[in-house]
C-alpha cells in the first residue's frame, strides 16, 4: 500500500506509516487542534466535535432504552473524600488477610498511583483552600459519597446512572489524540443493586450496549476478563472491550467492572431489604471515551484520509454541483434541490458550491472521511439522474427520482463494507501463539514473535505462568475471551484441556 | 397567596416567601442536590440535568440555524497566556490617556479582580507545574489564543463559533442553585468579523437568538445597553438581558459584548483584507447559562412546586391510570397505549403505575412541574374519553380519538397561559420612577422607593448623575432599553426631550 499521487501532494503520509499518519490525519480532517499551549490537551474542532456527539447520542439512545438516569456531578472532588477510598484499601487488606479473593490483590499500588495523576486545586483568587481538590480522574468517590442518600431500600434499586463529563489525569507518557490526552471526554455509567446476580446482569446488559454501539461504529472489538493484575481498584472483575490498531497494537476503548459490594462497604451504601435488614448494594461501571473516535480514525481510515461510519458522519453526503461554463446556477440550484430532499429525510447532506476545481472538493472531503459524494452536472440532469462516487471506493450513476432511497441504499452498503474490511484486519491479526519449548523460566519459540500481532491460545495456567509467557513474547496479557469456546482445547503450558482463551497483544 | 393545605402537608414554603421557597423548591423537584460537599457546586440529577439539555437542544438548534459552529476549547488555561490580557489593559490604558471612549475606564480593575475569581492548578500528581494554569471563567483568552491560526484572509471571516461548557468562579457571595454557583454550566458564542459594522450585525442576530428563546421557555425580558461601568472587560459596549425575579430583583440571564478590535489587538487577531492589508478582526461574544434554568424555576413556579415550560419539560405529559379494583390491569395498558401514541407523535410523555393514591401521584408531578397530567379510568374508557388536567389550571374531558390534537393543543395552551402570567407579573413590577426634588447630592423622593421593584425613567444624564440616583434609590442602573421609544419624554434630571428610557433595579 502506497501513497496515490494525490494523496501524496497534500503530504499525507502512508497509513502503513501509522505512527506518522495518525497524528497527520487527526489535524488535517480538522477533528482537532493539537497548537492549544498545553500538551495533551487539544481544541475539538467543529468537525471532530460534531462527530464525538453523535457517537454520544449513540450512547445517550442506548442509555435511554436501558433505563439509565443522566447525571451530571461536580468536577471537583475533595481530598478528604479520599478517605474513604483509603478505607476501601483497607477492607481489602483485612478481607485478604483472611484469605478472600486475590482479585484485591493489587488495591495498595493503585490506591496509592491514583494521587499520581491527578491535577490538585489549593489555591482559589488570592487564599490557599483549607480542602484541597482535585480534578475528577473518574467519579467513583464523587458519585459513592451520594448514593447512600438516594438508596434507602430496595424500592430504590436498581440505581442506574450514566454522565459524560469532562475527567483529567495527569498524563507523563507522551499523549496522542483521543488515544492519550489529559482532558479526557468521559462516559461513565454507575448502578447499584440489590445483590451479585442483579449485577451481573447489569454487565450482561453494558456488553450488549458496547456491541450494539460497535456495530454502528463499525469496529470488531476483543472482549476479554482482565487478568487479576490488570482489574481495576475495588473490582470484583473487569471486562476490557479492545480494538486492534492497525499495527497490531490493542486499544482499550471501554471497560465494564463489576464491584460487588467492595466500594459499598467503603462508602456506606445500604438498602432496606425486603426482609427489614440493612444490605450493602452491590455495584457496577461501565466506561468508555473519546478512544471511540481513535479507534474509528485508525480502524477506517485509508491514505487519502478518514472514512467516518454513516452513523456518525456529521456529514454523510456531500453534494458537488459540476458547474460547466455557461449553466452554473442551474447546477447550484439542483444541487440545492438534492440536499433539501435528503436533509427532509433525515440524511445528513451538505452542498460544496465553492468556486474551486471539483478535484480539490474531492480531495477535500476524501480526507474529512464523508461516506457518500454526489455529483450533479448538465450531462446527468440531461438523463434524470446524479453520480454517486463511495469513499470506499466504487461510483455509479442513478435516477433521480430515487434519490433518497439510492442514498439510504448506498449508505448502508458503506457500511457494510466498513464492517467486512475492518473484520478482516481484525481476523488476520490475530495468529495462533506458536510452538515452544521451556528453557528454565524462558520460552523458546518455534517461530519468532510477532510484536504488531495479537496471539491467541487455549491457557489456564496460574500467574507464575501468564507472566513467564508475558516476558518470553514481550507482549501482554490481555485476559480471557468472554466467548465461551465448545470444543477444547490443549492449554499450552499444562496440556490440559480448556474451553479458556486467552489474548496476548502490545497494548496502547 | 398562602400555601393549600396540600403543598403545607409536604412543606413547601410559600412562593411570596421567595427567599425560603426558591431553595427548597429546586431539591423538592429533584432538580439538584446541594448535599454534595463543596458549597456552590450542586449535583444535577437526572430531572434537572435533562431539563437543562433540553434548554441547551434549544440554543444548539438556534446556533445550527444561524451558522455557528460548535467547538469545545479545554478547560484549562495557562498563566502565561494572562500576559496578552495584561496587553488589552495597556492597550486600553495608551487608548484612554489619547482620549479614546470612555467604556475602557474599568479595565484595569477588572483585569486586577480576574485572578482573585480563578481557581489554580500549580501541581500535579507529586510535582508543581512550571506552568501554572486556571479553570476557565470564560474563555476569551484560550480561543483568541487560537482564532489568529485558524483565520488568515477574509474568505476566513466571519468565524461564528460557540461551546457549552463547565466554566469556574471562585464566588465568596453567596451561592444560589443555578443563579450563583461555582461551577456554571456555560454557553459561549464568540465570533469575528472583517469590520466593527458586521460585528454590529452580528449582536442584532445574537439579540434576535436571545428572543427566540426567551419565547420558548416564556420568559420576559428587559434588554438593556449596560452603563459604561458596567461594561464587559474589553468591550466596547454590553448588552444585557434580565429577567424580574417573583422578589422584582432582576437577574442577568444573557449578555452579549461588541469588543470591536480590542480584544484582537492584544491577540494579533488580523486577516488580509480584499485590499491585501491586514486588518484587525472585530469580536463579539454572547453569554448564557444554567442561570436561564433559574429564571424558569422562579418566574413560573407557584406555592404547588414548578411549571414547566413544554417546550422544556422533561416530561410534557404524564399519564395516570385511576384503578377500579377489580379492573387495574386493563387501566394500566390504556395508559400504555396512550403514552405510546403521544411518543410516537414526538411527545415526551409517561406512565406513573405506581402503587399509591393517585393524589400522592398528582402532588409529585405537580411539584415537578409536568404541565400536562392525563387521567384514564374505567368511566373514561366507557365514554371514550380521557381527562386532561392542566398545570396552569383546569380540567376536561376530551375524546380518546382525538389524543395527539387535543393534547398538542392543551400544550400549547398551557405555555400561552405561561406566557400571560408572566408577562403580567413582568409589567407589574415596572414603575415610573417617582418625583423627586434634589438636597444637595441627593434626591429626596416625593413617595418612597420600593427597593422590591423595577423603576423606568427617561434619563440621558452624565455618570455623576447616574451615580446620585443609584445612591439616592438604592437601586442600580441597568441601563438604556435597547427599545426605540417613538415618543420622547423629558429626562428626570435635565428635563430635556429623550428617546433613552434607563431602568433601575436590585440586582441579583
Amino acid at each position: 500500500m502506497s501513497n496515490t499521487p494525490a494523496a501524496a501532494k497534500r503530504g499525507i503520509p502512508s497509513k502503513t506509516d501509522f505512527k506518522e499518519w495518525y497524528p497527520f490525519i487527526v489535524e488535517a480532517a480538522e477533528l482537532v487542534d493539537k497548537r492549544y499551549p498545553i500538551k495533551g490537551m487539544d481544541v475539538w474542532r467543529p468537525y471532530g466535535w460534531k462527530t464525538m456527539r453523535l457517537i454520544d447520542d449513540l450512547t445517550h439512545s442506548e442509555m435511554e432504552r436501558t433505563d439509565h438516569d443522566e447525571v451530571n456531578f461536580p468536577l471537583l472532588i475533595p481530598e478528604d473524600l479520599l478517605d474513604k477510598e483509603n478505607r476501601l484499601v483497607s477492607l481489602l487488606k483485612a478481607a485478604r488477610e483472611q484469605g478472600v479473593d486475590p482479585s484485591e490483590l493489587r488495591m495498595e499500588d493503585e490506591a496509592g498511583g491514583f494521587a499520581k495523576e491527578v491535577y490538585w486545586i489549593r489555591h482559589a483568587g488570592e487564599s490557599k483552600l483549607d480542602k484541597p481538590m482535585f480534578l475528577r480522574p473518574t467519579s467513583e468517590t464523587a458519585m459513592y459519597t451520594m448514593f447512600p442518600l438516594w438508596i434507602r431500600s430496595h424500592a430504590d434499586l436498581p440505581l442506574k446512572t450514566y454522565q459524560i463529563v469532562n475527567t483529567f489525569r495527569y498524563e507523563t507518557k507522551q499523549t496522542r489524540s483521543f488515544i492519550r490526552v489529559r482532558e479526557i471526554h468521559f462516559f461513565e455509567a454507575h448502578t447499584a443493586h440489590i445483590d451479585e446476580d442483579d449485577a451481573t446482569r447489569q454487565i450482561e446488559q453494558d456488553l450488549e450496549i458496547v456491541q450494539n454501539l460497535m456495530n454502528e461504529l463499525k469496529l470488531p472489538v476483543l472482549v476479554t476478563k482482565r487478568p487479576v493484575w490488570d482489574t481495576f481498584p475495588g473490582a470484583w472483575y473487569t471486562i476490557a472491550i479492545d480494538v486492534i490498531m492497525p499495527d497490531g497494537r490493542t486499544l482499550q476503548v471501554a471497560s465494564c467492572h463489576h464491584y460487588r459490594d467492595q466500594w459499598a462497604r467503603a462508602f456506606d451504601v445500604t438498602y432496606e431489604a425486603e426482609s427489614g435488614e440493612q444490605e450493602f448494594v452491590h455495584q457496577t461501571t461501565y466506561g468508555m471515551s473519546e478512544r471511540l473516535l481513535g479507534a474509528i480514525v485508525a480502524t477506517h481510515g485509508d491514505d487519502q484520509g478518514l472514512i467516518m461510519p454513516p452513523s456518525v458522519a456529521p456529514i454523510q453526503v456531500i453534494v458537488i454541483p459540476i458547474i460547466a461554463k455557461n449553466s452554473s446556477e442551474d447546477m447550484v440550484s439542483e444541487a440545492e434541490k438534492i440536499v433539501s430532499k435528503l436533509k427532509e429525510s433525515g440524511i445528513r447532506a451538505r452542498m460544496d458550491a465553492r468556486d474551486i476545481r471539483p478535484g480539490q472538493k474531492y480531495y477535500d472531503w476524501e480526507i474529512k472521511g464523508v461516506p457518500l459524494r454526489i455529483e450533479i452536472g448538465p450531462r446527468d440532469l440531461a438523463n434524470d439522474s446524479f453520480m454517486c462516487a463511495r469513499r470506499t471506493g466504487g461510483k455509479e450513476s442513478h435516477p433521480l427520482a430515487n434519490l433518497v432511497d439510492t442514498v439510504n441504499t448506498e449508505l448502508s452498503s458503506i457500511g457494510e463494507e466498513m464492517s467486512k474490511k475492518s473484520k478482516e484486519h481484525f481476523n488476520s491479526c490475530i495468529k495462533k501463539l506458536p510452538g515452544f519449548s521451556v528453557d528454565g523460566d524462558t520460552l523458546v519459540f518455534d517461530e519468532s514473535i510477532n510484536t504488531d500481532q495479537v496471539y491467541e491460545m487455549a491457557f489456564e495456567g496460574n500467574d507464575a505462568e501468564a507472566e513467564m509467557i508475558e516476558k518470553s513474547t514481550g507482549l501482554a496479557f490481555l485476559g480471557n475471551s468472554t466467548t465461551t469456546y465448545s470444543e477444547p482445547k490443549n492449554c499450552v503450558i499444562s496440556g490440559k484441556p480448556t474451553h479458556n482463551r486467552v489474548y496476548l497483544a502490545r497494548t496502547y
